[in-house]
């Protein structure tokens, strides 16, 4: 079952969140992502969060809209992120995208990325997306990449990773990259697929375009 | 000595540049970061990178304005970001301020905060700044902040921290955040100074505006 949270961060193209809206059984917004969705008259399934930051019309005619809407303390112990994926994953969702985790905040980005880290290990296979980029986060484990609309491929380690690349621009063996090091940035897939295997520790992999 | 590198991710307000190069005793450009300087009128002591990705007109321009050059192998390991920070040690800047190294590439935005962390191992005292954002790396110790324009501060872990806090919002006494957790994001400052004791490992400290 595939889970999709639209976020109060940055706001992809219309077309992106409609393709995602399109391929998902269950589309919640957390908080200020409910405004976005709605002007432009997009319908999540839920709406969720403290809702202290948006204008009490946007909850009316989510009321208008039948949008269900479960509202929470905004003194709480998590962000409105992780109150949208623990209410996902309640929905038996095993596949989750993340849009509008991105943005001019990057204390929220880094949070969001620790979110995906923490669906890793909840075996949940998610993704943050925008427009520029499509970031997971792997352990141990052969990966394959396929062609796609974005140039880049970048390994970041998150404490210390051990990987090799195959049919890449920088095909790499064994590779050791630490926290404090950035070789993993900018490498490309070279033909239709691309395989990278981390044999140790773990990385956010990140395809991105300019 | 106060070294200013300006990168060529998202390009930070006027007002903002002007007053970092105020304060700063020797000022690189990397790479695109030397078109969005010329393009203001602003003159960078250095330019640093490949240059692959700039129209030749602009090396031109800083030829005239006296701009001293130094042109690398765009076959590297090193990113444009990571030259200019070298070329700013080896002229003994023991401060560091990087500007343009945050935007819509976030695979270039985690590499800028590894180098955060090899400069603090280097005992260079530096931070990531844009117009809504001041983002340090710290390992164990006490950090005093002054309030200042930014009205939240976020403890995001690298691996896992533990660390206590005076004079916040939230005050927490020995919280142990792990990598996949939220907890640190958007915290406040409630008076004139508050502090942070780090007593265990390492995170970054994000001061943020929305």
């Amino acid at each position: 079952m595939r889970g999709l949270l639209i976020s109060a961060g940055k706001l992809p193209s219309e077309a992106l969140i409609k393709k995602e809206m399109m391929k998902s059984d269950c589309v919640v917004a957390a908080d200020g992502g409910l405004k976005y969705l709605l002007d432009l008259n997009l319908c999540p399934d839920y709406a969720i969060g403290d809702f202290d930051s948006i204008e009490s019309k946007y909850l009316d005619m989510a009321l208008d809209k039948n949008i269900k809407i479960e509202k929470f303390n905004p003194e709480k112990d998590f962000t409105d992120t992780e109150l949208g994926l623990n209410f996902l994953k309640e929905k038996s969702c095993d596949k989750i995208t993340m849009l509008g985790a991105t943005g001019s905040r990057l204390d929220h980005v880094l949070g969001n990325l620790s979110c995906l880290i923490r669906l890793y290990e909840e075996k949940i296979d998610s993704r943050i997306l925008d427009d520029n980029n499509e970031i997971r986060y792997f352990e141990r484990g052969l990966i394959r990449f396929k062609k796609s609309n974005k140039k880049y491929l970048s390994v970041l380690p998150v404490d210390e990773v051990v990987f090799s690349t195959w049919k890449m621009a920088y095909e790499v063996s064994g590779l050791r990259i630490k926290k404090d090091e950035t070789r993993g940035v900018s490498n490309q897939i070279l033909g239709e697929e691309a395989y990278i295997k981390i044999e140790k520790g773990s990385a956010f992999i990140i395809r991105s375009n300019d």
